[in-house]
């Protein structure tokens, strides 16, 4: 493949489009990879298209390798299998919806369960014909509210999904496993680092559940690790849970008059102040804060929430939207608290709250707040907080909700040391469904005695576009993009400088040798353009392998440069094809 | 590759599908190709989609070698570009809208000229950035009022659509012509039979236009032929319009009594029973037919429209309709009769049409009723005619429209000889769109000296998933598909059949042998599968090469069979791979 600059539709761009903000965003529409055409909606461009096809490719052999079958389902599609599992009102606003002219209503898919489901019941009927797993790289919609950071979260996107058979447990583990393995493989071959999180199953449903993520500072994920192993999204972090403390001792509560203490942190000012403790001073952790939020369902109802956590904790917004999935947590408005006047605002305390109150809003406790422990809390009055008030004696919740947030240093849950917490950008998802779409929608096949059992399902997906956008995100630096070679729109960028009609004829020469060898050359041929923007033009465009054909042809040499860095060589004219073509299966083989 | 039909997700199925009125939507459905999902929506199986890849890579492959380069779109777009140039409206209801979840307008897009333009617009700025042609291959949706014949019209397909940019009308013709040019080697690499006729540009605008139609008594196009070489779609037909006629010896029209003449027949017989003719009978092409019709502009407006049209001839109301695009055609109704009390049906008269009388229905006339032509035609009153009614004389009409039937033996156009009918499935269609679309967005590039030129644009389509349900239509007996080599799934279909391990074991190494020399195998190693049933597969799936290896194995050897039909020969299993690669290279080379 010999593509020239001179006629190959991209334009590169001196300036960073002015939505971007993350650098692989930035770079790759600069480098006329991507254009954007609406709001988390892109064009590719022939250089991204290259890349993009690339990516497919690896994703591709991998998958089928692993004894994954490919196949292709539309993105329109209609509202009914969405409906019989639920999904149809648990996705919201996050799905495009649409009606056809005899106002039927259809979907673009965000995720093909129920599609892959009813396939699979409408072909297959024996256990026999089990274990399968299914594949397709197609094109998916996600009306997301917030798209950002180019392909990362976009509202048109690529992806590929996978999705397991099996009669029993054990089968699904075995798939399970089988395309765990395959992502391994498709990471390690386009070179992105990843780590393998546990993750929670959201709106999926399901048992296990593991992510892949690339770990990036402009991730929007954060995971935890800890030194013995343990990894897991931070939606998906337990809490350790305390033993429950006697309080045999703990005086009756008592509430005090506290004013000028409405945040946590005036309230222990206050507290030491007035009502000082004699062992020790007050802190944070001794407060017990009451925050409340509004879940609104899919259904489009709302539904106040308080959480009780520890004055030392904010509540992680995103932990408890993932506890209370499929429904969304918006912050409390006016309008809610004037509907349940006995929430007095900054000092909302347990006793206002069901189950202490028929008819309160519901209340929800941080895993911490166990039997025996003795909080400083509001009083449901203003200026007022309730002191000595102890969990289990004097208080209760409807429930637990892991809703704190999570700090380095908390323990890990499986007691393999103090958690550290990283970033980073989801690129890859498995989960153990089970039986939740097969029961919905009622695929069964006989088993080897005859009797019909419901078929147990994994489903697997990779982000393709979004693994293009880390790719880039990866490997760049301040001048441009650096792709891998197995992924780069060519081996080899050929650049002729000056106005020497020998160098041009030598560059051209050069590029039809490589051509010739199954070498994929970008060359610019450019005839007007200087040495100056032809060397920023290839370090943004970032293909791997930079020949520069120019004043050293004199002497009878051309520069061969790595892109990423290291050592430029002068390489005879003689010998450059042989050089380049030598470095480039070098380069594809690692 | 090698394809186990024990694990390959597959099933055939007996019985015609209900809704499949057409032999390649039949044989693709019960052959285990493609699936329906959802009205004129499928899903491509394994089989299906290894086609499907073929027939991309050769239209990729002819697109790249005519010099267009490569894009992806979004299929979902943005409202406002297809507002610019009117086709928001235009396209009324047969295009798929939404809103997103800030109601925003978007729709699924049916074709992109306005995309490329604004693509090429926001990259390019100057005449030596022409000529550029770029292509994408993509999904499409149109939500037809009629999806049928599996993937002949339906509501999603893909379709490779092109574009090209040239500076001024040679440019165009000459990116018309490499177009063109890549049309016919596709279609030819393909074996697919095709027809290059005149069209209409409808909705599209433009100038020059010619659709590939592929022959077959299926196609839901009409398409005529001529002896010396003229070919049009029907709708693009010319009438030959004769010269104007003297009528000063015409007597003056006399409105007649003619009881029982509804119908252009009761018509004819009432005039030579009453008021014969001296020199000859009254035939139908006496009489002028005028037909009422409702259209309905996109706007959602309804505007009663008469045509007339010699009474020997009836309307063709695809011709009626390319001729009013983008406005449909409806029959006019009760509510629209009522509305308009002058029209007394089935003798509506010109007198009360406009422009022979103000507030009239718009009138046009086939264009043989030139001026001087003399009619029997309604006089506007119950049971009465109007007789020696000239044209221009004593009516005129808003002007003329090519809305009557073509038929066998009329002239062509150009003089070339009387026109044959036949019918054909569009699988490409051409268009020299000219500058509307640069107009309408303002594409603009710089000339040679510093002026500011609209650039003049094309647009070329492929319809990919049509093409294959063409191939299969063009390549199937009663038994199922029989696929060219090029496109089909594999290249051989090894059949074991029996229950003798060494059977099985022979097949698998035949199977693995002709796999390792690039062959691409299906193997049919069904272990309890009977021979007829596998035979019966073997047909339906339409492999072009069948290898039987069964009990010819005893004597040493296999049967290799085309499933086209022509002789199976025994070759000895030692010679079975070198024969059946060079059978298949053979059949490649074609």
């Amino acid at each position: 493949m010999l593509l020239r600059l001179s006629t190959l539709f991209v334009r590169t761009l001196r300036e960073d489009p002015a939505d971007a903000e993350v650098a692989s965003h930035r770079l790759l529409v600069r480098a006329g990879y991507i254009r954007r055409a609406a709001p988390g909606i892109y064009t590719w461009l022939p250089l991204g298209l290259r890349v993009l096809g690339k990516v497919e490719q690896v994703v591709r052999e991998e998958m089928t390798a692993a004894g994954a079958q490919e196949v292709l389902f539309p993105a329109l599609l209609p509202k009914e299998p969405y409906e019989a599992t639920g999904r149809w009102t648990d996705y919201g606003p996050n799905i495009f919806r649409l009606q056809d002219r005899r106002e039927n209503d259809y979907l673009l898919a965000p995720t093909h369960e129920e599609m892959f489901t009813l396939l699979v019941k409408d072909l297959y009927s024996s256990y026999k014909d089990l274990p399968l797993t299914l594949f397709q790289i197609q094109t998916k919609y996600r009306d997301e509210a917030r798209p950002r950071a180019g392909l990362i979260r976009g509202r048109e996107f690529v992806m590929k999904d996978a999705y397991s058979f099996d009669l029993d447990d054990d089968g699904l583990a075995a798939s399970y496993e089988a395309q765990r393995d395959a992502y391994r493989r498709i990471f390690d071959r386009l070179g992105l680092g990843y780590v393998i999180v546990t993750a929670m199953s959201g709106a999926m449903g399901g048992s296990r559940s593991e992510e892949f993520l690339t770990p990036t500072a402009i991730g929007e994920d954060t995971f935890v690790r800890s030194p013995g192993g343990y990894a897991a999204n931070v939606e998906a972090v337990t809490t350790v849970v305390p033993p429950a403390l006697p309080y045999d001792d703990v005086p009756a509560a008592h509430v005090e008059h506290t004013p000028d203490s409405p945040t946590i942190e005036s309230l222990v000012a206050r507290a030491n102040e007035l009502y000082p403790r004699a062992d020790r001073a007050w802190t944070a952790g001794d407060t017990l804060k009451n925050v409340v939020f509004v879940l609104k369902h899919p259904t489009g109802e709302r539904e106040m929430l308080v959480v009780g956590v520890p004055g030392d904790r904010e509540v992680d917004v995103k932990r408890l939207e993932a506890a209370v999935a499929p429904s969304e947590v918006e912050q409390a408005g006016e309008a809610d608290f004037a509907a349940q006047p006995e929430l007095v605002r900054g000092y909302i305390g347990p006793e206002v709250l069901s189950p202490n109150r028929e008819g309160g809003v519901r209340y929800l406790l941080d895993p911490r707040v166990v039997t025996g422990t003795r909080w400083i809390t509001g009083a449901n009055k203003a200026d007022h907080h309730v002191f000595d008030l102890v969990a289990g004696r004097d208080f209760d919740a409807d429930g637990t909700v892991e809703a704190a947030e999570v700090r380095a240093g908390d323990e890990a849950p499986d007691g393999s040391g103090p958690l550290e917490l990283a970033r980073g950008i989801e690129i890859g998802h498995i989960f153990a469904l089970g039986r939740k779409y097969a029961q919905a929608l009622g695929l069964t096949v006989l088993d080897q005695d005859g009797k019909s059992r419901v078929v147990t399902m994994g489903s697997y997906g990779i982000g393709v576009s979004r693994v293009l956008a880390a790719l880039a995100e990866a490997n760049h630096d301040d001048k441009g993009l650096a792709w891998p070679a197995h992924v780069a729109p060519a081996h080899v960028h050929v650049v002729a400088t000056g106005k020497d009609q020998a160098v041009f004829d030598a560059a051209e020469a050069l590029a039809r040798e490589l051509d010739g060898r199954g070498v994929e050359v970008l060359y610019d041929d450019r005839p007007k353009v200087s040495p100056g923007v032809k060397f920023a033009d290839a370090e943004l465009l970032g293909v791997p392998l930079v020949v520069v054909v120019g004043r050293g042809l004199a002497e009878g040499v051309v520069e061969v440069r790595p892109r990423a860095g290291g050592d430029a060589q002068q390489v005879p004219v003689a010998q450059a094809a042989d050089v380049v073509a030598g470095l480039v299966r070098a380069a594809l083989a690692r």
